[in-house]
């Protein structure tokens, strides 16, 4: 037992987590009533309860009304992408790569990226967007912004010769990240540029990444329509 | 070695590609050096260095100087997604979930799911297809095939009162797994059903699971629209 203070649900709660953690409890064993966990921790059984109850939804423990609770055997399942940088993607398909420069503009960028990103509203950013292609149909559509303030000579680089994904892979290394996954249906714009019908549906990668904790780069990726990512559970 | 033509640089690196997508060269390994490369595959050293120069950039090969170079053992970005049982998913959204059973019947399946399970075309599956809710408003469609001789006793079960997600989890482990994500426009039935517009993007989770080499399901999520599935890098 830590020196947890146990007389907060939460306390209790980075206890129980600890014990499922350090497999104290295995998973599938039958876990203490709530009343003997109480006597245990010096606290009231609604503290125990409050902990137990979020460690259930979370999916951690399993209650069953007559057969107590257990320790959960059934992490969800367990999946690793190992998403290749757009050029290999496409090569890996048996298909040409190349892209098309759209857009490099030093702006600044509406609300909702510096705001996720963490940056002064004001702060001017680097747009850039381009197509990429595989046998020269439309692959997918990359709006980029980027961090001036953290990649310096940014503004200076040709991004018709090398992708702003590969030139942030070999000069800007990540440290963190977001990553979503979502369905849209294309617009105008999107629909003329993937070559795709009106309202098509688009997967979409958005990714943020971070450097510690300087923001380095925000990315929609949205792919043309039939696209689909593959991986192994 | 494939056919591949090793003559070009082009040629030669889809060869290493292979080589590495299909662990001949497994992560970490050392990598034949250019001279012996160029000699196997009866090309100029220039080619291979090309070839490797290429791979190398996007993170699939590490040079060293003076240690050679290594298969990466860190690929451009590694995502995990843990994929949790939908009950969860939706309760982590603080929402409240139930399910419908839309239909369960034992069937002869279409062909494309009988030939991706590696099944006979005249094998009968049992087919259950559910509408999952959060808070009362659908939040995705359940539709499965489940092996019926690897599962006994799944046609008695009352997929009502468990969901087979859930049942699944619990009553047959599997080993090994197929699982991709795309995006696709919903047709009439799918928009009733997600109380969507007829044509919106839907994000699809297709999943084939198996226990050693037995195949046991196979199930397509489809999300309603505004679904994004989060993850860190």
């Amino acid at each position: 037992m830590t020196d947890t203070d146990t007389n907060s649900w939460r306390g209790v709660q980075s206890e129980l987590l600890r014990r499922i953690n350090e497999k104290e409890w295995p998973a599938g064993s039958l876990v203490p009533n709530e009343v003997d966990l109480a006597e245990e921790f010096g606290c009231a059984r609604t503290t125990v309860n409050r902990a137990m109850r979020e460690l259930a939804d979370a999916g951690l423990l399993v209650r069953r009304r007559k057969a107590g609770t257990r320790v959960a055997t059934h992490p969800a399942s367990r999946v690793v992408l190992d998403i290749p940088i757009i050029r290999l993607e496409v090569e890996q398909r048996n298909a040409e790569w190349r892209q098309s420069l759209i857009e490099k503009t030093a702006c600044v960028p509406p609300v909702r990226i510096t705001s996720r990103l963490g940056l002064d509203p004001d702060a001017q950013m680097l747009h850039v967007r381009s197509l990429h292609f595989a046998d020269n149909h439309p692959f997918l559509h990359e709006d980029r912004w980027m961090n001036i303030a953290a990649l310096p000579g940014v503004e200076r680089v040709d991004f018709s010769a090398v992708s702003s994904n590969e030139w942030l892979i070999e000069n800007a290394p990540y440290t963190t990240g977001d990553i979503a996954f979502s369905a849209m249906n294309a617009d105008a714009a999107l629909a003329d540029l993937l070559e795709a019908p009106l309202g098509a549906a688009i997967f979409v990668v958005d990714r943020i990444t971070w450097d510690k904790d300087i923001p380095i780069t925000s990315v929609r990726l949205s792919y043309a329509p039939g696209y689909r990512m593959n991986t192994k559970i």
